[in-house]
């Protein structure tokens, strides 16, 4: 069984923009804001890194058993950190090999960036992909090569298809406490935030705006 | 039970290198003329690619099955791609978290740049690490930090502690068919070769020049 994995206000964590803090106080503090899930991702680190920052975020979130860690694109990490995901690109592994690697009781993430990438990831077998990640939103500067945004209106139409296939959606790219919740009331199950809360001065303090934002909407 | 591995003509892929011929043409020549083993090593390319690669590369020896095709870093990959084995670097996945999810079956090699390198691998779990990488010989182009070469002498030491150890061991690193037979000489398992069979205008050609330089040695 599936472990819950509830991406409302899911952190991607950020190398780089976490600088000030670190990533694994970045996560605390996230997490102790309202953060619900954590991918972490780092394009540029080693595997032998990404597996030690893996282990740090799961050991910082011990506390924590509900919130999901999520490991991008490296499936072997996530199985040897004990990851609770694994999160794919287009250009990462395909996900139905993906699930036969990390099999029936991790929770897999697709992005996707079009109409047609969800229409390929809907026409997987059922149990394939649990979540798709929509994106970007909007341009975003740490995802230069993301492409032109979808908008509120592609997202709003692409997270209906998903929940219609049996997917949750969560939206990425460009969102921080001014439109979170906008992009919430398009009825993804998630939004996904990096800089906004990792570059943030007082991360916690961050999530805890984020996460206000969505807890109004959602009661709206 | 693990497969047999002849790392004797060890071929270590570049795809840069082989753009001319293309990776599985420089594979299927390399073979033709004499390779025994395989590397799939392409640090820069997407998992997808990386993937792909190695597939079409074991569809390039279906008529081979003797070479083992062993893909570098990309534990997942070497998983989901059918490969006979994985070779690790220092700063990639663990080795003994590595051989976990790998099982028994599968070759697992590790890159050793010196005697404590080594020391650590010869301290890990029998049938943990199979063979050891010993690098680099001489300084290359191809791996720029790789650090100062271990020379011959330095070979030939790492090389007796290795099978001392029970590991097997290949020498990397600045090795043609000019120096391969001195390599060769320091009793090692097996030379690996980057440039010198993948940006040869002939690559089966040069594969059957370093695998003669061998063999004479080996009767010697």
């Amino acid at each position: 069984m599936r472990p819950a994995f509830d991406p409302t206000l899911y952190l991607v964590t950020d190398t780089e923009l976490s600088r000030p803090h670190g990533v694994t106080d970045v996560v605390r503090a996230g997490v102790a804001g309202g953060v619900t899930a954590v991918q972490v991702r780092d394009k540029r680190a080693s595997r032998r890194a990404l597996y030690e920052l893996t282990l740090a975020v799961r050991e910082a979130l011990v506390d924590a058993p509900h919130v999901a860690v999520v490991v991008n694109d490296a499936v072997d990490v996530a199985l040897l950190a004990g990851a609770d995901g694994v999160h794919v690109g287009q250009d990462d592994l395909p996900p139905a090999k993906v699930r036969e690697l990390i099999g029936p009781d991790l929770v897999l993430g697709l992005s996707v960036g079009s109409a047609d990438d969800l229409r390929r990831a809907l026409a997987l077998p059922a149990g394939t992909v649990d979540v798709v990640g929509l994106s970007p939103v909007w341009g975003t500067p740490t995802k230069p090569d993301a492409g032109p945004g979808l908008g509120l209106a592609g997202i709003a139409a692409l997270a209906a298809t998903a929940r219609a296939g049996g997917l949750l959606s969560v939206a990425i790219g460009g969102i921080n406490a001014t439109n979170a919740a906008a992009v919430w009331a398009t009825a993804v199950d998630g939004i996904c935030v990096v800089s906004d809360i990792c570059a943030a001065t007082d991360p916690a303090l961050a999530a805890r705006r984020l996460r206000g934002t969505l807890a109004r909407r959602k009661a709206s």
